[in-house]
């Protein structure tokens, strides 16, 4: 199992949660963050205001799935998140050991 | 050591604090979230009232912890977070190579 | 790759970024959380009043960075983060086995 966590500009969640639909996916979890990367000091356009990019209002998604799904799932958040525009966000896969549906007690696979 | 992540009906929050507290686990970050599983498009209750699952508010909580606790943390989190109903949520398990306690600069197991 | 999350007292943000930035990494993201550690029925002082410790606010950062940079990271978190009371968090390390930045495509060591 594998956990895709995508920080994304906000507009951006209902895109990227019908494109993860389209391939599939059932579940995903959303998270309000801020952040910057690599334009610290420079402006970043956000709702049609400039801001000097210190912290900006970013969501962070999770999805945890099957190893054969991330790279669709990765093809899908991407294509469905990107502007073009700086602040696009960042994509991090990291590998998930256990996973279990509190319901039903069921484990790996099933259970995501 | 491991990390051992659930997202969890709101209203189960303290139920499982107490849980992971009884089987001596000290330390829990909680983090607001909005999510869905597999039944997008149906309805689930919420406070009592029926929704339309796309997003229902979730709370994501974190618990850093020794290997050989995971098993017990698991169980705990389940019991308590289970209510037989669909949204009971989801439990995973990822590895985490190093733990730093801030104030004392303990690392590992000393740090949890 | 590696992910290096911390839990911080929230009037010590500004200053673990700039410690962060000092060392040269442009990217951080934060999310507001709520936690305890070991002084649960204790008292902890947050903004000048005591709280007996239940959940106390706190910001968890996340830093996806180059293995080689981990260990500038925890320490400059550590430096910028300690007050020297209890409360004052922890450091986790935890492994990325992909990072994409979704406006080029990079990934790797050039998407962070
Ligand atoms: N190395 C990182 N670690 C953790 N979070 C990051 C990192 N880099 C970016 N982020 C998060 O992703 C969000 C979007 O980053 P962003 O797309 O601006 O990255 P970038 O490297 O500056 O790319 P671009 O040049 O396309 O803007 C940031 O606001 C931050 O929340
Ligand atoms: N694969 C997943 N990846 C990330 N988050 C998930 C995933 N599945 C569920 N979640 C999170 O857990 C929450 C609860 O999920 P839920 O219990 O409804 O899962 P489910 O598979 O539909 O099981 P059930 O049939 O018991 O409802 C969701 O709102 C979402 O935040
Ligand atoms: N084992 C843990 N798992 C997850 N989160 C933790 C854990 N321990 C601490 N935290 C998070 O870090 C925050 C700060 O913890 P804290 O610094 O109080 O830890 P502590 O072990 O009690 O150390 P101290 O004695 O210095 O207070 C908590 O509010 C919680 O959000
Ligand atoms: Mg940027
Ligand atoms: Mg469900
Ligand atoms: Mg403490």
């Amino acid at each position: 199992m594998k956990k895709v966590e995508a920080i994304i500009k906000p507009f951006k969640l209902d895109e990227v949660k019908e494109a993860l639909q389209e391939i599939g996916l059932q579940g995903i979890t959303v998270i309000e963050a801020k952040g910057f990367g690599r334009q610290k000091g420079h402006t970043e356009l956000y709702r049609g205001a400039e801001y000097v990019v210190d912290f900006l209002p970013k969501v962070k998604i999770e999805v945890v799935l099957p190893d054969e799904t991330v790279d669709a799932a990765i093809e899908a958040i991407r294509k469905a998140a990107q502007t073009g525009r700086i602040g696009d966000g960042k994509i991090f896969v990291t590998n998930v050991e256990e996973v279990i549906r509190i319901r039903t007690g069921e484990t790996g696979a099933d259970a995501v």
